[in-house]
């Protein structure tokens, strides 16, 4: 507590009032990506001001974002790399692993199952599920059980799944996300392209690739008209 | 010109004074997935509300966001699906094709390469880049070919390649944007973790996974603490 009075007031903790963006809770994410390789090489403590400098970032902003949730940096220290990682690691969820199942075990789903990312990151990719037969019953090539989507509801239980990752075509989307919000789960990371429904108290979060690469197209697009 | 100005203010294009914004560019992807939708189903004409109604959108929005671009819609009749999906391809510059490369042919380099989504769309995944040897001279399972990355500079000159996807490990992802930005492509779709160097004139657009992932990890998280 006598530490915190002796920041300056944008370095104090505000109380929670307002939710926290997902513009906030994305440069956190970034933040934990920086301690983690800062760890890795060994590095003890590092100011905002340096760790604004190594990774292209904005020191005001971090000091902004980190006091926001309590008080992490110390004066003429910085932050102590491996408790900061920590205190981000819980603030994000992560510190007690975050078990995950991906609908639609096609070229996406897949992929994303093998994807060694995530793993190291928290995240357990416990179960796949498609509705083709032959499908059924395989694994990914990371070990990942493909499981009937009709059994959807009991694996979920028995594997505590918290969120789903959507990798299906767009037609049977919706469907998909009616079944999967049907079992309770809250969470939803959607790859599949077009507006999908959920019920209030569910969070869908949606990476739309096509959408993605039309965004880059329109501006060479723009770019060859400007010339 | 005469259409024109029987339509409400908002309704009117504007002079394009200021840069579109990607929000506004990513909608007019989604409604061109719509009307992609409406086409194949036979629909010839749908009106802004309609339009919104089915696929849950804001009709107000959609006629701002298209009067911008010139004048679409016609009183009493609403939208021709098949011209204003013409139009909206040729504002996104898709009518022409837009060729890609995707750079690192791992699990999600070789899922992106063979999905299906990307061609129907304008998108036509040109060439594979890798460093493995094992991997160079494949194929991916769709026919698309694993180039040495020592020939990236030649190939996109070849194939005309247009838009560069890091599907690369992080540890590398910036001397690939490098070689990249150095063989003078312009848009660059990222989706390894971590903030990207690109010189001015060039698009950088990242979809980190594990962000996203993240985001939903605290939105679990806050809600546990909040019951």
């Amino acid at each position: 507590m006598t530490r915190e009075n002796k920041l300056p007031p944008e370095e104090r903790p505000r109380a929670i009032v307002e939710p926290v963006s997902e513009l906030t809770t994305n440069r956190l994410s970034v933040y934990l990506r920086c301690l983690n390789a800062l760890e890795t090489s060994g590095v003890r403590t590092i100011s905002s001001q340096a760790l604004a400098e190594q990774f292209h970032l904005n020191a005001a902003q971090i000091r902004k974002d980190l006091a926001y949730f309590g008080e992490f940096g110390v004066r003429g220290i910085g932050y102590y790399v491996t408790e900061l990682r920590r205190h981000l690691r819980q603030i994000l969820g992560l510190d007690r692993g975050v078990r995950v199942a991906i609908m639609g075990a096609g070229n996406l789903g897949l992929a994303l199952a093998d994807y060694g990312g995530f793993r190291d990151d928290g995240f357990e990719i416990v179960a796949l599920f498609d509705t083709t037969k032959d499908k059924i019953g395989r694994r990914s090539r990371g070990g990942v059980v493909i499981y009937d989507i009709r059994e959807f509801r009991k694996i979920v239980k028995r594997e505590a799944v918290q969120v789903a990752v959507i990798a299906v075509p767009a037609a049977s989307a919706q469907h998909v996300v009616n079944i999967v919000v049907g079992a309770g789960v809250k969470a939803i990371l959607n790859f599949s392209p077009g507006a999908l429904k959920v019920p209030r108290g569910v969070k869908l979060k949606s990476l739309d690739l096509t959408v993605s690469l039309e965004s880059l197209s329109f501006f060479l697009a723009q770019g060859e008209s400007g010339e």
